[in-house]
């Protein structure tokens, strides 16, 4: 693992960091935000999945999740969203290809070799990470904006009791069901649909898949709800499931970080709840 | 005035917009902070002039203020740091030309025309704000960050009794002894130092000019405080003419975004300490 660059901040170290993953077959980066610690111990974790054309640098700069991790002393993770590198192929669209790997493990060519971002993150990111800063894998949490609450569903319904507390803002929530999602499964994955549904929460949900301590954020202003979001297929699916879940609308508030900023302290605080009980 | 965007951020607005300068002959873009408020009274207003490379978006997307000012209820104002456009002279250095105005009003070809950002502040873009949002302009504090703490001490210094509080972070203090400053007066303004003395904070306390409620922030592991910053010219001009202002010195810390977010609500508060009594 290489150091990108570390800075002081809020008592603690907001770092970015770059290793070679062998699922991707390309150098990874990510941030870390450590808080302040004396102690020997581990602290919670919570991952932070992003969202279409970002990289670990978006939330790192924009989320203001330091001043809340540092109190509630909690790490807090950000991978990328692809990989990257001349030799990944790309498309020339903003959401597919680079920066839009929507968490899944590709199929089809080009893109089977690279694009494997579900089992980067589920069988290898998390792994490096506890490898290099003190994290407790017994008290993670995972959360993300958009395509990376798409993100956070997903891995977290796929194993169930691995997260603490699962938190997803403006989330992607049925692939099957929205354009930027029956683009990027029918590239990566192909033309059946079948083979989408364990990278669709609402059809993880219909098919059996059950977590706790899930909350979800959306603004009711966004400019993405009615036609890729989708947010009351979830909240159906929950229902429906007989799932404890909440989803709070947010009443003017938009897609931007400027949105999931507002809320963010407050989630990290419902998440650090669960993660230190 | 054209709005770019606003997205409600932590219950205000978060807007970018553009105006056509006559200072400057370009349009000029610029990002405000309105907090939530009923009355129609106006409101304290901070200005935030940003660093070298800035436009009005860095502070806007990194710097979190937007908390601090929604509780204080304050407005907070961040201009570019240049002229823009494909007609504009620039440089290829980051440290001159576009993104580096250094709020001077240039006198040297070619960049006499447009590169007036002292007379474009002080004299036409705080108007055009205060036209266009609720701003009290007999409670302002100005405060910035890098050449943009130059730019607040400087301008500040030069219009005493117009800025209740004015804070800088990690400000270039002073331009007549440092390599940045030196390189950019040096290009605006000519070889003849006598004229670079307005603008420079050390200079003018040493001139003469004396505010109130100034306070610096600086990281002591910033990369730039031992060849550009020297925040200890300031110090000593200071001591030496008698003025009460703090010099806050902080372990760890260096440059960046990381460090000044961190202190930022402390600073706000500061200010609205000031600018409410």
């Amino acid at each position: 693992m290489e150091t990108i660059s570390q800075s002081r901040c809020y008592g603690g170290t907001q770092g970015a960091y770059r290793h070679d993953s062998r699922t991707t077959g390309t150098p990874m980066t990510f941030a870390v935000y450590e808080p302040e610690h004396r102690s020997t111990g581990r602290l919670p974790v919570i991952w932070w999945l992003s969202g279409l054309t970002c990289t670990h640098e978006n939330a790192m700069n924009k989320l203001e999740y330091k001043e809340a991790c540092s109190e509630h002393g909690i790490i807090f993770v950000c991978p990328d969203t692809s990989p990257r590198g001349d030799e990944v192929p790309d498309d020339e669209a903003y959401d597919f290809g680079k920066g839009a790997g929507f968490y899944v493990d590709a199929t089809q060519d080009p893109w089977a070799d690279s694009f494997r971002m579900r089992s980067y993150i589920e069988d290898e990111f998390m792994d490096v990470v506890a490898q290099n800063f003190p994290v407790d894998m017994e008290r993670q949490g995972i959360a993300g904006h958009s395509m990376g609450g798409h993100g956070a569903l997903t891995v977290s319904l796929r194993n169930p009791g691995r997260f603490r507390s699962t938190s997803a803002f403006s989330p992607i929530v049925s692939p099957l069901n929205c354009p930027w999602g029956e683009k990027a499964m029918t590239g990566y994955l192909g033309p059946d649909r079948e083979a989408w549904r364990p990278y669709d929460s609402v059809a993880l949900i219909e098919d059996g898949a059950r977590i706790d301590n899930l909350v979800v954020h959306q603004g009711r202003d966004d400019q993405f709800l009615d036609e890729q979001l989708k947010t009351w297929l979830l909240s159906d699916a929950l229902r429906h499931a007989g799932m404890d879940a909440a989803v709070h609308m947010h009443e003017g508030y938009d897609h931007s970080y400027f949105f999931v900023s507002t809320f963010i302290a407050g989630n990290i605080a419902w998440h650090a709840e669960r993660l230190k009980a």
